[in-house]
């Protein structure tokens, strides 16, 4: 395909990774190099696997998938089964894999990916930590200058935090990682809590989902179903925020969302704030824009988009 | 009078302090004990000038006036002349004070007065940096339980900082006197920045007071004029946000604000975060409430409040 | 006197303090302006009467004695009886003092005093955490100029600290009035634990004091062989440092030591290193020197000084 | 050979990191699988030539050398050619290496290796920053319990730092590398500033090498002479600190050094106290040993040791 967007999608499968995974797997537009998994919402162990259960659940079992990190650079590993359940993917019952693992490590296939395409080719969209992107630029900084983008859900300004008053889960789990990240000169787009917590799963989406009737729809419904519970009970919402699939969305269809050049800073000093991504959102620091922060979605436009392509799996 | 409230208001004018002190000064339901001056918009020498200038243009120059700390507890004083104008009060035209500026320092005021009264009893309204009323709860522990009440602007939180990225002004100038207030105990009340970015002094609220056509009214409106276009060019908002009076109409009518028991931490250690006011507004860090934090307003409910009080003077 | 240098000494005995307190009211050249106490070893209702117990011991009882700060600038008070006893002054049998305690706040009388006399003329003593100067030097930053010199006990380099790996009591107790000092300006002189841990109070060296036969020598004795197993026990020493006295030898005898101009950095963000004195010995940061840190101590000079002066009481 | 301990020297050479590599390679007591270069004193591509330079040197060509990491984890590389020169091995004029450079990444190379043996074989021998060894932990935690031990040169405590008041270089590089090795539950030896400071080059320690009239020894003189100009100009002793050679003398002689068993912390949030190695040296914090920091060295048979071993290359 020659108008393919090439891209390597970084994940912590998580129910909100499956249908962003669904939703690349269901776009002709993109081209999946490859799936890194690394530690996050649940161990590696789970995120590997829960990877290529999604991958067969898309039909698409030729995907390649890789384990990555196991813990973050320099801290211990905290991951979510209070929001994602036990396995990461509760919710729907879907079959353990028989697809493969491939056998090389996550970054080190980020950086023979990057090094065998033009400057300018591959995105990298990581949709959990980030341990797997700054390890690969850690051990080679020469990708950095040619990684096209990348496009990553993490963060969050206004919003606050999900996992403590000031710090959002991904980047919370591996602050070191996010720092070394921000700081790679790579173009990078944000996609934070601020943008997710207005693509809310309310019962109409949900049900506009299910009614495609297809199994990969109802797979759907039933991620989404388990996953929003958590923040609908904290939040008091009807249906809870789509974080990852932002990612995907952006890269389909960039008209549904507006942002802002930005200088990020990833607080990794202070227990306070540790993992805060600080977003210089009206400029009041001097700094030079580091990220193009995304700040509003078309929700609407957005679930359509999800909806119809899944549909088509 | 008996049912009044008895309030010591520490300062730093400001145009919006003196929106503030023109509300509490006009409003009969408070008994206005003294006021304190600190250093924070401008410099103390000005601070405490306006103060007086501002009693003297309430008609109330009876109201006694004390100088208080000219510099925070550990750090440099950061001013904002930028916001506020050289003088701090820039806009009208207002004549020298000719009451005089009481002799004793503002937070040993502060500590003789609450000792002076039964427990319970006098309300702190800090509007600026809150060195003074650090200072006298670092000299005077035993005033902590006698305190009814300490209300104050400063933080932020969905609203992020005015100063930096995260940090609120009155907040930031003095993060460690800030400290010290919020583990001292007392119950405090937050007017935040996500509380008086809902107050935005519209062209249309402006000419109601200005439709007063009294000297006072006048004055606001010259007042609030000049200080408005600071926020109004960063903002691009109708109006800026009046923040100070929120302070005193949340005294006088509490029913037009919204909010919540949190946890409040202030930010002393990390220079990317430095003065944040980290607030639990979701309940997820477990510590104890030890502040309630105003989070919505009834903007017309306020504003005609102040006009109408102003108009009495 | 004509040729006496005027102190105030500004402490929290503990024996170590106490030792210091009786050197000073034994030297003529030394005009023993007041004593400030603080809470530090044992808390403040302890320390200024422990203060008025030695001076009455030192039949000095018309010194002037106040109560400073009772808590430190933010955090919470820690003591250390398990190295001074439960009263600060375990160790010989002191009678309750008769002299009364002054009834000014410490500081305030650091402020009136310093104002009172030329500028260069009093000297400050600090022998504690240093609460009480922090706070005279916020709430009158026009004495800095004014004071001569501040000599102190307090911080550690090559010894590291005593009550964490990195941090000496004095400033552990209070960083943030530890910042506002060294970085005040005022002429500092830092007997740090590098020379106490030089001062060790041996055998031979009690005996000799105890030789004296005076009451005075007696009780020395006493409070010295009490506070000394601490670091004998921790240390493995034949007696342990004898902290605060270093501070009044420096004003009688600086030919007994021996030190670096440096610049001087107290931590107050690290967790971990909180309440260090970050100390350049080598020169390796280009900031210029805020401080004279004393190295090094003829520890026998030192302790004959003490044993000549504390007989003359 | 049976009973040589297989090691693997992972290095940033540097004079000092020179003298250690030729000691270990003249050692037959130790098996050196192979050595890793990492950027520190200089970049990497001077560092990795360097190591290969030595090896010739040494006449031992079939040693395998491997480039690591080019960059710290988070940070931005601080190098160190005003202490070792622009070439990291200023002094003697060697030729360049015609040996060949391992083509498998540094940290890759370690975990195959580490995992090829069986646990308790490989002893790893950090002489530069730890990138390396925490790239390795990192990506493959395995490998933590089956690594015999990591004795390695960095930190400071009584010495203080050399980079900073506070921190030695190695650590300073890539502080957060340092927590991760010494949170990674491998045991760990430590021969920090305290010890390599009492290592010094006297004239007579570099006459006695050069003594030996070898190429090697010449060479190694050379190396020694130009290296330790910093450090005599710094502290004014006779000779410098010959820090790196403890290491592997430690392995072959642990008779000549004394320590202590410490819980060891690392500094990373903290810019005043950045990269600090807190070493718990009096078991004040309660915290359980994590590594075994050697304090003493004999000096006189460290250098004989280095002097015979040299003398037969």
């Amino acid at each position: 395909m020659t108008d393919t967007r090439a891209i390597i999608i970084d994940t912590d499968p998580g129910q909100d990774d499956a249908i962003a995974l669904l939703l690349a797997l269901a776009s002709p537009e993109l081209d999946v190099l490859g799936v890194t998994a690394v530690a996050g919402n649940v161990p590696l162990s789970l995120t590997e696997r829960n990877a290529r259960k999604i991958c067969e659940l898309a039909g698409k079992p030729q995907t390649r998938v890789f384990a990555g990190a196991e813990r973050p650079l320099t801290r211990t590993l905290v991951t979510a089964e209070y929001v994602h359940g036990k396995t990461g993917l509760d919710g729907p019952d879907l079959p353990e894999p028989t697809m493969p693992l491939e056998s090389q490590f996550g970054p080190d296939f980020i950086i023979d990916t990057v090094r065998a395409h033009p400057a300018g080719h591959v995105t990298l969209c990581p949709l959990g930590p980030l341990t797997n992107i700054a390890l690969a630029l850690i051990k080679a900084p020469d990708i950095a200058p040619k990684i096209r983008e990348i496009v990553l859900m993490g963060g969050g300004f206004f919003e606050g935090g999900n996992v403590t008053p000031t710090a959002e889960f991904n980047i919370y789990v591996d602050p070191e990682a996010a720092h070394t990240v921000f700081t790679s000169g790579v173009p990078i787009v944000v996609a934070p809590l601020d943008v997710t917590h207005k693509a809310l799963t309310t019962q109409a989406r949900i049900d506009a989902l299910r009614a495609k009737k297809t199994p990969v729809c109802d797979a759907a419904a039933k991620l989404i179903d388990f996953f929003e519970r958590f923040d609908e009970d904290k939040y008091g919402t009807d249906g809870g925020p789509l974080h990852d699939p932002c990612v995907i969305a952006y890269l389909l269809r960039p008209d549904l969302f507006t942002g802002r050049d930005c200088h990020v800073a990833i607080e990794t000093g202070s227990p306070l704030t540790l993992g805060m991504t600080v977003i210089d959102w009206w400029g009041v620091t001097g700094e030079p824009a580091n990220a193009h922060v995304l700040g509003d979605i078309d929700a609407a436009g957005f679930f359509d988009l999800i909806t119809e392509r899944l549909a088509t799996l």
